[in-house]
């Protein structure tokens, strides 16, 4: 048994994956454009379990930004149990599924029964090429580098995150190219922040986690609560920001940390949120490219030179090193967290019926 | 300083607020399907803050299924904040504004942000018909007989989900009548469940809660968490049912109730995961229209003639009253949770900018 190695190894490395990952995504570019004038869709829908459900949530809130094409997350299984409610339109959408291993049971049946009702087209972000999903796909957006040995996603999401961040903005016309610049900052970000990430991790005073994000950060603050979950068995929570205030925060007092992914655009009515949060009692965290607000016990400071499409990537890393460290202050080992197993096969005659 | 007695009062008389509801919405049926045939939008956004984002979310879920015209709930602090991303085509959107209070900041803002936008039409359903809300909705339904003096919302809420029930049934052309069960319906599942639910509530050995529902029951999944968190202050968290495997199971131990909303469709599928969860050490509570499974220490059978359009409200008085009794047990006030208020006024210059 490793003690978590491999999911801080892959945390360490990942910026080399989304290099990796950036590459093989600019190589296919015009492909990708072709394949998107040729479909025309009028919606988008985005998919995947656990993880990559929440990847989807962050892509399709940047797609329909980016595109205008109304663009929307459901969890596979929602796809696979009630493909009527969800798919008003198939002849005309497109399917993007996002699945690490490409053999999720759940997502293979959404794709089927997307298939079976005449869905326009199936696109796929995986680590797999030769995997169902992937063979399954007109096309197949790979992040190869970003497989990984450990059960929580972590270098394996963020990899697959940037080729979703990539898509949107080549589709939406923005010049995608930017991201370049991404692992780089990735790589930085990690450095600068690893160590308070240790020290916060290993704060047995704290026992409760809410991470809060808007717009794009909402995904992936729903990504950290699962990562702190997972991997440290620790009570953690993921809200709209602004929805924090409609009852959850009932829940703060001093052994809660309230995590803020702050946004560019609206960061000032979120600190707002952070400052209350302070006076109820919690503990604040705040990742932002702003100044360090007064609330905030600690600090992250993004790059600023971004724009908000670029952005989503760069809260993963320090957030998977908190509950990296979390997890092995608490003796656990972040590699195999308890329960779970890297993919969730079910039987598929089940989903015959 | 009362002690829950309103609560107890809202949760135990809320049938008749749902006749009281019908009734009123019957006599403006008509009224309603011809401001429907005037609009024929392309897509409707239902948009609320806590609760009733949650109520959003399931009564998206329906109208979508029952009409086929795109739905989706978005909380109303997103479309204050984005709007731009969250409407891709507000001349031909319906925006339906949920809210008890009919006064709510971040729900005015939407409404603002949709009209700027050119939205082409604005409905509410609250409790308050002089609201600031309701006066700039062309169109009202109301639940005079939900409001309540408590912070959390129960009559209320369900009061208006039923409203919601009952507009989507209208308008996808099903039997709107059959609702009139509802209330009888309820009054039966609160005498049969409540002593049940005070065993359960004050079961000092659960310290963790996680409500599981898929397609239309997510939406009251996460109600119910809420209730649960705002007049407990317990460890309560919602996911879609089939996500739970990926991952938040490895919360589970002896100390959680997995409360299971199962959907009649889908009850098999769902049937599965709870096992599963007993396996693994967790109780388990199942509400359902079927036989109760053996997994399943704790369970509510809910009545099996209805269509599953018309379900969703009686998954409520049952979760309200667990969440009622955990607070009394736990010496805590339900009528007024730690640190929220029953309105959330923001500054609303704040969002002029």
């Amino acid at each position: 048994m490793t003690n978590g190695n491999h999911t801080l190894n892959e945390i360490l490395t990942q910026a080399n994956a989304w290099e990796d990952a950036l590459q093989a995504f600019y190589a296919m570019s015009a492909r990708i454009q072709s394949a998107w004038q040729a479909l025309q869709p009028q919606q988008v829908v985005f998919t995947g379990c656990g993880s990559t459900h929440y990847l989807s949530q962050t892509a399709a809130e940047l797609f329909q930004s980016l595109t205008s094409v109304p663009s929307r997350a459901y969890p596979a299984s929602e796809i696979a149990l009630y493909p009527q409610s969800v798919l008003t339109d198939p002849a005309h959408t497109l399917l993007i599924a996002v699945s690490r291993s490409g053999a999720t049971t759940e997502t293979i049946q959404a794709i089927k029964r997307f298939e079976q009702a005449g869905g326009a087209a199936v696109w796929s972000i995986t680590c797999y090429p030769n995997s169902p999903i992937a063979q399954s796909s007109a096309l197949i957006l790979l992040a190869e580098a970003g497989q990984e040995e450990s059960v929580a996603q972590t270098r394996s999401f963020a990899s697959m995150l940037v080729l979703a961040q990539a898509l949107a903005a080549l589709l939406g016309a923005e010049d995608v190219l930017q991201l370049k610049q991404l692992p780089n900052l990735g790589r930085q970000l990690i450095a600068e922040t690893e160590s308070q990430m240790k020290t916060l991790g290993s704060d047995a005073g704290l026992e409760r986690f809410f991470f809060l994000g808007s717009g794009l950060q909402y995904g992936i603050a729903n990504e950290a609560m699962l990562k702190m979950k997972e991997m440290s068995l620790s009570h953690s929570e993921a809200f709209h920001f602004m929805e924090f205030r409609h009852g959850p925060m009932s829940m703060v007092n001093q052994k809660a940390l309230v995590v803020g992914l702050l946004s560019q655009q609206t960061h000032r009515y979120e600190q707002k949120v952070l400052s209350e949060m302070k006076t109820l009692g919690g503990r604040i965290l705040s990742l932002t490219t702003e100044e360090p607000a007064d609330g905030s016990a600690y600090h992250i400071t993004l790059p600023k030179n971004l724009p908000a499409w670029a952005m989503p990537a760069l809260y993963l890393p320090p957030l998977q090193l908190l509950a990296y460290y979390r997890a092995v202050s608490k003796g656990l080992n972040p590699d195999n967290p308890r329960n779970l197993t890297a993919v969730v096969y079910l039987d598929e005659t089940e989903f015959e019926a």
